[in-house]
């Protein structure tokens, strides 16, 4: 396998330029005067489906072997990237499959039906999830996208930050939520050498405690109420982070909560608690001093289930 | 008095540009096909003190007698033009007093004093907040700006609807809610010829019933959660709504909560129930056909209160 290139980010951005939306910067006085830095905020909340997601699977389902591609796509998630394959899909005319465990909110069900996918259900546990895929992809010939696990998904993410630098080229570092690593991997590539940091729950911190071991850890079940962020990294995107991350940085929940909280009440942005976690970071302080983009990772809540 | 004309407001847009921001126009696909509409946000919920009221303060301060700015300003308000008269007044380096009826949540009071203003509580009736700020003024010199029933508020609130139609001359109506009446009298002197709405709660229905009858009304005791749109028109907002408004559409506080779910949800913009008042006129089908500008008057809410 070629590794991925920076080369790779700017082809994915061309490639899915016109579908998924240019998203814009945001400041905040305040959260710089919190943060004691210059923090421009990339606001992929805005995004299509409410999530940078968007960017991979559009650039995962472009880049489907062309003899397959009307067969259609297929994915587990209980999240974002579900409705974001479901968006992509549709997007392209395409039929899709997303298999979604029990328990996933009415609000994710719904709004991936209504992107026009089929939903299928499954068991709560990954094995169960993995099987009922496997099974979908054989009946019907889809292609999987994969959330984070997937060369064309990574390239995908980074165009968030290929986008961010470009407005904005004297930035120093960029900080970015970690969950599978998809994210984070894509980022080093789109980062020309600046600073990239990771921000994790401290409920779901297999990737800050991996990269101090620099190998993939045995992850504890995830704890946390940032429910983008419970996936763990797999052997691609721990070698990515582990060459192009400096540090993961982890917060507790609470941190989390007073952080969107924040943001929700201050920049009048509703962004989930996954996106809250590197703010978290920068309120905090660890960011002093710097000039840094965040990425907004996204902004779908379950508003029936909020609870400060 | 002269009556206000279109120059009032192109002159206060001059006088209170670099203090308050000009806010973005926003749009949403998904609004604009469950509107049957061409809808343009103007988010005046990403204002100064989070509302198009800084708008009207900054005006008016800018405008009290030379000989008296330094002793300060002084008004009375359980809402936004509390917040808007403490910032403005600490923009200016001048002291501020805002008198605060009991029950006004925390979060406001908390504002308020943080803006460097003194809170001074009152009774929960009109009555009260009236002799006390009485009091407060004959203490301490400050100069009284009201909430909507004073020109050079009305002129500022229409610098909103001004900015709007310079980005999207081809606008064909304006819509705003209604509460006392300010913003909708300033709209009318920016609109241009163009036709202006406004929209009101059901339970907080004065204007409607007065434009209907042709005189001012007695208010019934308002019960709407749009708590931004509690008060009622006065002598002067009467004449100018009469004047430039068309119609005046109310809508149940059930629809308001509808509307305000479906911006958070759907544009991730925390806009407060206020702001959802003329989206739920859209999203019943009344603007059918029309290219209009909303403004999203705020973003006020009180998210431990937060019932849907």
């Amino acid at each position: 396998m070629t590794p991925l290139a920076a080369t790779d980010v700017v082809d994915a951005a061309a490639r899915i330029a016109g579908v998924v939306h240019r998203t814009p910067i945001q400041r905040s006085r305040l959260l710089d005067e919190r943060c004691g830095a210059e923090v421009l905020l990339k606001c992929e909340h805005l995004q299509k489906v409410g999530a940078f997601k968007a960017r991979g699977a559009a650039n995962a389902l472009a880049l489907t072997d062309p003899a397959a591609t009307h067969r259609g796509v297929a994915c587990h998630s209980s999240g974002n990237h579900g409705q974001a394959v479901a968006w992509a899909a549709r997007a392209a005319g395409v039929p899709a499959w997303v298999v979604m465990p029990e328990g996933s909110s009415a609000v994710k069900l719904t709004a991936v039906a209504g992107y026009g996918a089929e939903v299928i259900r499954c068991g709560p546990d990954l094995a169960s999830r993995s099987e009922v895929l496997a099974r979908v992809v054989d009946r019907t010939g889809a292609t999987e996208i994969h959330p984070y696990d997937d060369p064309a998904v990574i390239a995908g993410a980074g165009t968030a930050a290929l986008e961010l630098i470009e407005e904005a080229p004297d930035l120093e570092m960029l900080l970015v939520p970690v969950g599978g690593g998809g994210l984070a991997s894509g980022t080093t590539l789109a980062a020309g050498g600046r600073v990239v940091w990771g921000a994790e729950p401290a409920g779901a911190d297999d990737a800050a405690r991996a990269l101090r071991a620099r190998r993939l850890v045995d992850a504890s079940p995830p704890n946390t109420i940032a429910d983008g962020l419970r996936a763990t990294l797999s052997e691609r995107t721990f070698a990515m982070i582990s060459a192009g991350v400096e540090r993961i940085a982890t917060v507790t929940d609470d941190e989390i909560r007073v952080a969107m909280r924040f943001m929700w009440e201050r920049t009048k942005q509703l962004i989930e608690p996954s996106a809250a976690v590197p703010v978290a970071v920068g309120l905090r302080g660890d960011l002093a001093g710097r000039r840094v983009g965040i990425i907004l990772t996204g902004g779908n809540v379950d508003l029936d289930a909020l609870q400060w």
